[in-house]
């Protein structure tokens, strides 16, 4: 059995998707075996056919390298697979397997079931991480934090609008991921040029028993060159993995050694190997002593690597590239095509995998994610008040008229930045501005609560109620 | 006001998307427009308000390339609008404009309101297009023709089933763009960072207002850096690219002089220009003759270009490298992305072009498309009933046992083959032959009739049914 | 080891590139070899630590899976894999692995390795390809063809000429191959942020040593996050799958059965697997007969699929997809990339080996594509002439002028069309029109000498000729 | 005329690439003028058709937005504008026009010429980015600060070896823009089907003179199919978008407001638009003020967008996209392809203006970009020596083992993160270390030095030298 493993199989394939050599063959062999039982329901196959062959589909029997090495006869695995299942089979039996089917029908009908065992991994990783982050959201409603817009530092927001945000995007993700494995997959099963001649009149019968043993739908005709559904299962990825893209390079940036906001709660590990490293490893010292679980570098003891939110990123900026490729390969010919159908099932797989590791990473990432409150607030201490200039303009303008306060604020602004002086220094210290704000009928303790971020938060509060309502109505429902 | 014109815009911009500067700054307006009037409603602005930014809001009085100049400064065109819409807007009601929002509440807004009227467009092409091929289906319910596989002749399929393959494409294709545009579509209103921190309590009232305002969904929370929304537009699209370039690759390839079995009806054109036509062209010779509408060289009579499909190919060969763009910039960082939110305007508005157009040439080119079904049953009566040879087989497979059987069919394909011979003849004037069949009970009429594509057709009619029935039930319902 | 092997292996990674997770094992293991080679010469390692390192660093040796398990750990492969090998080497030779350097060191550097290899291979098989293609070229400089465009027969060409232009293109590629091989590789050593701090004085003169030791070039100073160079060698790539994919659509758009005026020369197969193959892989009939070498269906014996074409489209249709994900890849911050490194390994490795698999074929595909000169000269005949048009045209314009030499061959194609009349006949075997040629001085001799699609080749030798000569003087010199 | 203008010209057309209708237009017009005049010199055109069609062949006079829509006749604009052309070139000159092209031959030359000047244009740009990089990397040669890797704080570095990075890619980007521009266009003319057959024997000898005529190289043959010239184009683009990238992206996040170590020299602008400034835009105040030039929001007065930067990332996301799709349009069918040529427009187009803009857009960012050598270091001083762990180890590694070296500045380092002190005094101020290190024949001031970044930079001096050598070689030779 060819398993999911590798050099990078650490990075790209983690958790549950499984789309090796051996996942493959198992859903081809699952759609033969299915095919067989849905023939001899149809009476189409003598008794016990459908077992016969259900018993002997087992992937690890296979030898996927062979297979595919024959695969170049033919372009494609199917015909070395039913050679070497139909060898296998007893008796009469043995007329069940394939029958009226074509290469493709097989083919097309495994990925709709690697899809959907795919897909199902998928949501659930989406779903724990989903957790995480309302844990996030709930725990952080009103941590106040420094909202940022083109990189730079803007107005306050709470770390609960943002956990609320990721939160909101992995349930649209999930969503859709669900429908998809839900509505979305069909049997193939239309044979040579899609008539199912060879089958007579029983076709569409057969095809209905055939995704009912499946549990896939019956679609309204074969579909061998409309490749909608294969596009459906690359589009729900790649939501997935966009909004599991944007949670990790929020990660990533709000990680930063200047930033340190957040922290992944493994001892993550520095991504290179230091002299002192391989020292260590030198069997005259075999203890291989090294920083602890997953991180810690001795040699760079400063460093935490969000390698979490880093894995996820690797997985998911993959994407895009083979989803383009699945599209592009859309374009297929008559009623089998040349070379784009083919094209289609290394990215198909890609995609599956790519996406259900980064979904796992992104899960466990969030579940450890550790929150500094305390450096959030520093940020927005460090701002001097600037951050709060607008919420000051809007409590002035009544009083002074917008453009005489925007004035007065852009003044007092540009002094306290001259002067390294807070923006409440230059309005409350300052004798002139303090008469004008006077005479305004503005007295010193508004001007220090429009200062104050946590006056300034709008609907943060009321948003995250309301990803986390959501939330818990999926969940529970 | 800028229009959808130019030098390309014959091929790659026809049909009723409208995605040029003049739509986005409509679309954009309208957002202002709707804000106010959401806004006043909210006891926010003053009576008249809304009407009276609504009244304004014309992108035709507005300069685009200005705006697109002034652009440069910030990083995209809202500032400059704004400024340029405000300016107009008398008295009090100024106060209105673009009231605690921020650029990017504008533009997402107005890429879903183009994305909405897009995608009606789209779904009205897809519609018109799923019309003609049914009528094809219908007609042609039928009609034999040979299967083509890999670009070889196969077994016999109909024409019908082919139109009923493009025509279930299309309708998937114009269901998951309604149901896009139905319940994919939200506005953006959130303000600098998302808090809405600007208007106090009543932002998520006033979110509510403005979508019944536009008729499009109110979001849970802002979704500024959660792109999920715009890949749904782009999947879409990208679904009905792929269907709409499946069909065109098979009429070009239908089309082609040596197989001939579908033309375009409109006199197609000749994408050349020729030394006569020059010649034509010259003012001693005003009256500018060319070979009629669309097409028809008379330097080269007997092309049939197929214009319509190679356009459709033209828009839909572009789609998928645009949805990658698309995808890989849903990255986006914290409250505000630096660079992928703004890679997305461009690509973004030439899927929903492209795609517009790919639809709208496709159902012309459906609507006039013309068969010859004599050139089809003339591909199938050259092929000397070979694409029946495993129809035979299954004839004499109880009689002979299936190895036999096929053994019997391979040696007279052979002959046949070798001697340029029909297989009936290889069959049933062979007296080796005609006398194994005889001892096996078999009749030369049966021959003759397994010999009969139209005996060998399975399910196809069943299909084509099936697919015209859910067609009808959708263009009823 | 884990070797190139898999369920779609025969398709994707035919012939010599090897990018298997052995070969990502032996590159690195090569680098930590020349590494510690390098150090040796600068007397920063012991006497004989080069030797010791190189004799361990076999790929062969090491357990990829277990490797890839802990990369989880750090994110890379590279710090698992040193630490195994440093634990192998004795004694103070262990101090010269991964001295002064980084993990991206190790890895980029492999990655050039892998690159050279597989560009080295990739060069051969276009060399291989672009023998065969010369010879057909050269056998068939004069053979006659009509020439295709939009896929409608035009005018006549030659496959000479076809087979030229498919010539020109694989020594371009091969060109932009062997230079990237030869000029835009280069070795990566700067250390933990690029600095080579850890070397003291001594790096510059390192990295010139390991450069030299393993055949690349010296870089100017670290790379690790400008990725030109990945990008060169995936762009080269891009080039040759492009041509690669246009042979081989041009291949099975000349093999359709309609068409047929080229054939692979292996009996080739049919992807599909029938009833009767089936039935006689039954073990009762254990002779498992198929209809010989690659192809060859006994069930559809009329279909030769061009499998190697087939192939060659399979792998390079996936190629643009990859190398977009490599270009967006290159977006990388600071001293090293959080994630976008990391989602180069899989596009990088996979567009190597595509571009090398698709080369394989298309070497075997060219060397036995076997040419139908009689059907090529049929389609000619088949056309009466109309192709002929434009020529005819040009030999009546001087005595009649252009615009009534047009008109008189429009009617006449216009007449032949409609009565199934060759263009010949509507010529000379009209009185009226015979009468208008004569009064012009134009003999029915010069007509039929027109209409000759010998006499209307204009430069086709002369370009066969020219890319013969060049590819001549390329593979002498 | 069509110029480059519109609503987001302002960011994506930045800077002196033109690939507006009218530069298409022209580009046009002078392969048809040149045409020609190479048809006078080589006898087949009377005196003065050269000078005559040149005369007339300005874009300004033709009307691109008629000729886009008769494009939709034919799929491409060229037979309309030649006819067009040719409408008003006088007398037998008229001949001359389009004589023996095909509509091909014309947009190929074309978008060779396009390719010519825009390269042109970009190669400009980035020695203007080269050249303000260099003045960084010079004027920082020893300006040190933090490396970072995986967005963590590593080593020391110093800004001029950042800039050196960046120099190095700038000007590998040019020099693969340059060798493209200088060899890897060519002319295309080969009439209907590449046989140049209305030309006689003479086409080869009009092919060298065309190409002398545009200053392009002369091809063995028609390339009409074969699309590795474009792909040179678009990948040398797509490598300067790489680096170009590259440095926009270091340049938006050391300008974080955490970080702030570089700043955009223009005063830079918000990108949002807030009440005040509407309010200011109200014609009761029609001052109109706003922060000043490029930026500076007097609402959010702390903000300094990298709007230059922002744009540049703007443009180079969405070329990886486009690039992608001009690959997969490469396969294109026979002699001329239906769709996948047509395709190529606008993606090539557009590829040339992002990268002309973001090249423009970078040269104009980095000549102003401001360097805060305080805030570096100041990040490094407030790492509290923890970056300089690896080289105190190395310190005292010869004389304790490295292990023992490891071990020992591993727990000093985690002393100095739980008590928030610093390396150096965990190391010097607890007794029991320096009693070690005394032991250990190591002073306190070689701890110090160690400890100083300055002394731990390794070769960065020696490789910022080297990248500006190479520089100076190159702009001045």
């Amino acid at each position: 059995v060819v398993s999911q493993s590798g050099l990078f199989a650490g990075v790209f394939s983690r958790g549950g998707v499984d789309t090796s050599d051996g996942a493959w063959l198992q859903a081809m062999l699952d759609t033969e075996a299915a095919l067989a039982r849905a023939l001899e329901r149809a009476g189409l196959a003598g008794r016990g056919a459908g077992e016969a062959v259900t018993a002997l589909a087992q992937a690890a029997a296979f030898d996927a390298a062979e297979i595919g090495r024959l695969a170049a006869q033919t372009g494609n695995p199917v015909p070395a697979l039913v050679r070497a299942l139909t060898s296998r089979v007893p008796g009469e039996a043995a007329a069940a397997v394939h029958m009226g089917a074509t290469s493709q029908d097989v083919m097309d009908t495994a990925a709709m079931l690697l899809a959907r065992r795919a897909l199902g991994q998928v949501a659930g990783d989406l779903s724990a991480a989903a957790d995480a982050t309302a844990r996030l959201a709930e725990r952080h409603r009103d941590t106040i934090m420094i909202g940022r817009t083109l990189l730079q530092q803007a107005v306050p927001v709470t770390f609960g609008l943002v956990a609320a945000g990721w939160l909101a995007g992995l349930e649209a993700a999930r969503a859709q991921i669900t429908e998809v494995a839900e509505n979305g997959l069909a049997v193939q099963y239309g044979g040579a040029a899609g008539t199912l001649a060879a089958m007579g009149d029983v076709g569409p019968q057969v095809v209905a028993l055939l995704a009912e043993e499946l549990g896939l739908a019956a679609p309204l005709l074969p579909w061998h060159t409309d490749r909608q559904r294969v596009l459906r299962v690359a589009a729900a990825c790649a939501a997935a993995a966009a909004i599991l893209g944007k949670i990790a390079r929020d990660v990533t940036l709000l990680a930063q050694s200047e930033v340190g906001e957040v922290a992944e709660g493994n001892p993550v590990a520095v991504a290179e190997v230091h002299p002192a490293e391989v020292a260590e490893a030198n069997p005259a010292q075999p203890d291989g002593r090294d920083g602890g679980g997953r991180g810690g570098s001795s040699a760079m003891p400063h460093k935490h690597n969000p390698v979490g939110a880093i894995a996820v990123l690797g997985c998911t900026k993959q994407v895009p590239g083979l989803v383009a490729s699945l599209m592009a390969a859309a374009e297929q010919e008559h009623q089998r095509a040349a070379g784009a159908w083919h094209a289609e099932w290394e990215p198909y797989g890609a995609v599956l995998r790519l996406t259900g590791s980064a979904a796992c990473w992104a899960a466990e990432m969030l579940a450890g994610l550790q929150v500094d409150q305390a450096r959030m607030r520093a940020h927005l201490d460090a701002a001097r008040g600037l951050p709060m200039a607008e919420a000051v303009a809007s409590l002035l303008a009544p009083a002074l008229g917008s453009v005489a306060a925007h004035d007065l604020i852009a003044e007092a602004a540009a002094a306290a930045a001259a002067r390294g002086q807070s923006l409440r220094a230059a309005l409350l210290e300052s004798e002139q501005v303090a008469g004008r704000l006077d005479a305004a009928g503005i007295s010193p303790g508004q001007v220090e609560a429009a200062l104050d971020p946590a006056n300034y938060l709008g609907a943060a509060g009321h948003f995250v109620d309301a990803a986390l309502a959501a939330h818990r109505k999926r969940a529970e429902g």
